[in-house]
């Protein structure tokens, strides 16, 4: 059965998932999220020259800036991009929380965390053939959760069994051994399992997720980075060889964190908190998670417990004072503001400047884990990313992207908002 | 005399303007602000092919994005561009404010209202041969203070005289006649006329400011905004023939301020306050210029003057549960936050979210004169702008490019950051 019979078998479906509707266009869909890519990156690797696939599809499609969601995390975001929601509906607001109920500090990599549908399990409960592959493992079981399909990450491709993962052999599907995490080839590895999947017609509706391994580390106009995007894009451009209709987005941007002479600029919030308010105050940085080399667990977003609920008032104000943070807000303006769940948000929420990161105590972290100084992400300048459909936009969709575009649209675009050759404008 | 002899003539010197330094290069300085131009309006540009000399700047010099002044308008950011200084400083913290003195509002575009110098004026005064071109004549008072030079604005090139602007016959010579303010050509002219400047030696500091009409009408994607920025671009290619260096920066973002259906999305707070709260309370938009066909007097930042200053903490808190509005701040945060001159600010100061705007009453706003919907500016979202160095940058510039770059590092970036062939690295 040759490519093009199988696509035009595909039939016109819709489904709901947390109240938003999509419909299944006659074609594959290839969504991506080309993790910690501030538009800078596409901009700065275009200007070189190495972005020729990204040109024509912006040429052909749509390119906008869209707003992430907050915290600007992966697990955040990602959890985000595949249900449509923010994290007040989905709940994962970080990638480690203080459960209210243990008050313990806990990861929330599981997917007992999540409090919506996702797309992928609904699409593939349609009868599309889902693929969701991720180059972290950690965000493998929130992202597959319920899905009948396959779900597998690059970082632990052998661990791959049909009946646990839907696939295995991935290696082999690659052609390729699956690469470290810490490496550009884990990202690249992503798009290549995605491009043998739908070329083998094993899969028609795709989530790749990559890491920011290279963009934790080096900066847009850095050759490395550079030679990143170019190898992305030759990806790119074997997608656009076959008729999928592709998305990119991204779950955070990326900025510098340092002082002039290289070091990390941080704020240990913790020391600053306890020695002069409370002794028991908690402050969780929810960017923690297993791959410290990235960030050292610093990111620009953190959450506050104060031991008496008197005090929030006062270390408000007593933070807002500080030049370092950009915005502190309390529990009910946190989560009207910036989306969160009410019960996994702390008293206070505070973001750090775009140089500046937030620590727990000087001890807490491990800064000889930053090999080339400290790039990250998690407040409101990472928030911002890069929006890209390979296809033009109906007449609608282009004036919902105009004005407050949102990463977790995506799903929604590649469905309902894009003008295929044939298909009425419906 | 030929060009090169009177450039290697120039020679290196220093001097010192608000408590910063500048060497000057033994080159012509070009500096540019590209009037109302987010990153995306070159990145699309760009992926369509039509900016090939902007690409060849960043493939040689340097591309990031810088962080403006707040609030993000034309006036303030290009006080700071010329000051080196935030708003806090150069005191102009709008076109519009509430005069505390007399209880007026007034506009803010005469020089009387600048608190600092300007690194025009002391470049001249050290001998360079200065030139300043707006596009808007509204910010020439201001731009040229105590400049002597060479200063006028497209908008009323034929009112230049050599003993009020240091130049008269504009049009003759830039070969054609001055264009409408509401023109892509008001903007095109400013850059031709300093680049006849730059060619007959005229002029070798120059610092062109252009209009952000294309962007207030038309989002990147529009063919009006590729083929402006394809003509901005050949504009750039003739620079790149000269040995000038060329810097390249903007004075604020540009986002679709409306609702799906195409009308305005606004915030009448005037009108909300007084009926809830304060009937004489003033909500000072300092947005409002001569301009009224860019953005019928709607921006994203607003000033709240309070009969009662009791009012302020109720006032505040009600506003932070508004969901258009981004941030709200008192006084003192705001002064902090947002480098604001605290005796120009009032008692509150509100910013609305990427999509919205804030107006006073219905009444107030004439939006019938806005002919292609609403685009417009002023607030955190339109905070971020490109940073473009034609040369490579020093080791220790490019680490301050990669942290908290601000647009109006710009000279200091020009004069003291650039790797000139022959030029040892200082």
């Amino acid at each position: 059965m040759g490519q093009q019979s199988a696509v035009s078998a595909l039939s016109i479906v819709a489904f709901q998932v947390n109240g938003r509707s999509y419909h299944l266009p006659p074609r594959p869909l290839v969504a991506i999220c080309l993790d910690g890519s501030s538009n800078e990156y596409l901009t700065v690797a275009m200007a070189h020259g190495r972005m020729p696939n990204l040109q024509r599809i912006i040429q052909r499609g749509h390119h906008s800036v869209a707003r992430a969601a907050l915290p600007s995390f992966t697990n955040v975001n990602n959890a985000s991009i595949v249900t449509g929601t923010p994290p007040s509906i989905h709940g994962i607001c970080g990638n480690f929380f203080l459960d209210p109920v243990s008050g313990q500090e806990v990861m929330m990599n599981s997917s007992a965390f999540l409090r919506a549908e996702t797309i992928l399990a609904a699409a593939a409960q349609a009868g599309r053939k889902v693929a969701m592959i991720t180059a972290k493992e950690k965000i493998r079981d929130i992202l597959s959760h319920q899905l009948k399909g396959i779900a597998f990450s690059s970082e632990q491709a052998q661990a791959a069994r049909l009946e646990t993962h839907g696939i295995d052999q991935v290696e082999k599907l690659v052609g390729e051994p699956a690469p470290n995490i810490y490496s550009a080839q884990a990202s690249l590895f992503v798009l290549r399992a995605g491009l043998a999947l739908l070329n083998q017609q094993r899969a028609d509706f795709l989530f790749l997720s990559l890491t920011d391994y290279i963009q934790h580390r080096f900066p847009p106009a850095a050759p490395e980075a550079i030679d990143f995007y170019g190898a992305l894009d030759e990806e790119l451009g074997r997608f656009l060889k076959t008729d999928a209709i592709l998305g990119i987005t991204s779950d955070h941007g990326m900025n510098a964190k340092q002082l002039p002479d290289g070091q990390p600029n941080v704020i240990y919030l913790e020391s600053l908190l306890s020695a002069k308010f409370d002794p028991d105050v908690r402050v969780i940085l929810p960017i923690t998670d297993p791959y410290p080399a990235h960030h050292g667990a610093l990111g620009s977003f953190a959450v506050i417990h104060l031991s008496n609920p008197n005090l929030t008032g006062p270390v408000q104000n007593w933070l807002l004072k500080r030049p370092g943070l950009s915005e502190v807000y309390d529990r009910p303006t946190a989560v009207r503001k910036l989306e969160l769940p009410s019960d996994r948000t702390g008293d206070l929420v505070a973001l750090a400047r775009r140089d500046v990161v937030i620590g727990r105590t000087p001890q807490y972290h491990e800064l000889e884990v930053l090999q080339n100084g400290l790039r990250s992400h998690g407040g409101r300048y990472e928030e911002m990313v890069p929006f890209i459909i390979s296809h033009p936009l109906k007449p609608d969709y282009l004036d919902r992207a105009a004005a407050d575009l949102r990463n977790f649209d995506l799903f929604d675009f590649l469905t309902n908002g894009v003008q295929l050759p044939g298909l009425p404008l419906s």
